[in-house]
């Protein structure tokens, strides 16, 4: 199978640099070809602007949307945009790799998600209409692939916990789990989370190491997170609220889940 | 008052752009001083990387937290840093206006926090004991001032109702109102939040500027979101879990409201 990793951190002599290393060689031992988009490595364009659209008049107004659509669609979009497009369309599962920096992922690979999700390729896809709201929320370009977070935080597993000042990390993770891969299609495998990843030590690493190939080694039989389908019955649409009888009474992050109470 | 706005939107002929417009003129003619960081403007570096430190040997490691403590401490940040630093010191209030993209602030901004909220300045701030776990979530270097969030959607308000699709606006915010803001002691004011931002008309822009330039009127006198201090007695530490007895049965983000049943 086919695995494209992006990762997010500055030093390769880091905990997340080993851990990068250590999936490549794992997954590779495995047989499957990798691919790594090391974001810092490339130098990422991380700003989302008018020059990620080659052919535009230079007074021109930039929407952000109907831009990043008409470039999509004529292929004016940037070179590095398109190149990482053909990553996504090649992978089978992509593997999100980062520290946790400020509750979300690091700039640097916010901007990857913002310029190579382009319109009409991981938004603005399917018909819209009172029955089918696009192909979003389980269904759309990149559906049927399998999508996985890696991600460090300094902060204690307890901190993350259900009454952790942080917010559980379902719910800090939320936002790029649900909103940026499930959104365009993906399986969304639950995360691989590396607690107090300032507090480290041989014998720590040896045992992450091990959990993380174990997890690599289940990229393809783990069930992915039960997210509820857009399409499939539980929304109303347009409104796109939960139907009163799905989960009443629950609101929330939690009530997007099928196993919701 | 003094008036801080950090902006993210590439284009100025834009619905954001009108409305930082607007705000600044609302907020002068009311005689308060306001500053702009209008980070596309700017070219904002959006990548926190070793060039952020000037003083590094160029094969030392780079490590994210400690570089920015040195950094800080010894005068050695770049220039862009320190300016933005200085700029939140001489604000009573910061507003952070920008369009979601992908459920989040834009890398640029994204960006803004990491290489800004330096330690020493933003985290690693106050003493560290089994009593008092650092001055954040409600004291720090930023306490005292005020801030909120100015954000357009694409999307319905339903969409970001309490059983949208989406997830509450609140939920989706409480990264950045809770964990960016809130962290190193803003007190934050509920968001000014503008729906379904592709479909504008005169009628429709003439009443949401009426409904901000309120909020702005009110910037020094609405009551902030009852964040719960860390450091007051709601939380065990230095597990940072409510106590038993503090909104009992209560999870997630909500449970970090004082008004939590």
């Amino acid at each position: 199978m086919n695995v494209l990793i992006v990762y997010a951190h500055p030093e390769p002599r880091s905990l997340n640099g080993a851990l990068r290393d250590f999936a490549v060689a794992h997954l590779e031992a495995a047989g499957h070809a990798v691919q790594v988009s090391d974001l810092y490595a490339m130098n990422w364009k991380a700003a989302f602007d008018a020059d990620d659209v080659t052919d535009r008049a230079s007074d021109a107004r930039f929407d952000p949307a109907l831009d990043s659509k008409r470039a999509f669609e004529t292929g004016t979009q940037r070179d590095d945009i398109a190149r990482e497009q053909a990553k996504l369309n090649w992978a089978d599962a992509v593997i999100l790799q980062f520290p946790l920096w400020w509750f979300s992922m690091p700039a640097i690979m916010k901007g990857w998600v913002e310029r190579v999700y382009a319109y009409g390729f991981a938004y603005g896809v399917g018909e819209h209409s009172d029955r089918h709201w696009g192909d979003r929320y389980g269904e759309g370009s990149l559906a049927g692939k399998r999508a996985m977070v890696i991600v460090t935080t300094g902060g204690w597993e307890s901190h993350y916990s259900a009454r952790g000042i942080n917010g559980p990390i379902d719910d800090v993770l939320f936002p790029i789990q649900h909103g940026i891969l499930y959104y365009p299609g993906f399986d969304v495998l639950p995360p691989f989370v590396i607690y107090r990843a300032g507090k480290m030590n041989d014998a720590r690493f040896d045992e992450i190491r091990a959990a993380l190939g174990k997890r690599l080694d289940e990229l393809w039989t783990v069930q992915p997170i039960p997210f509820r389908r857009q399409n499939a019955g539980d929304y109303e649409i347009p409104a796109l609220t939960l139907k009163p009888d799905i989960a009443p009474g629950t609101v929330g992050f939690a009530a997007h889940l099928a196993a919701a109470r």
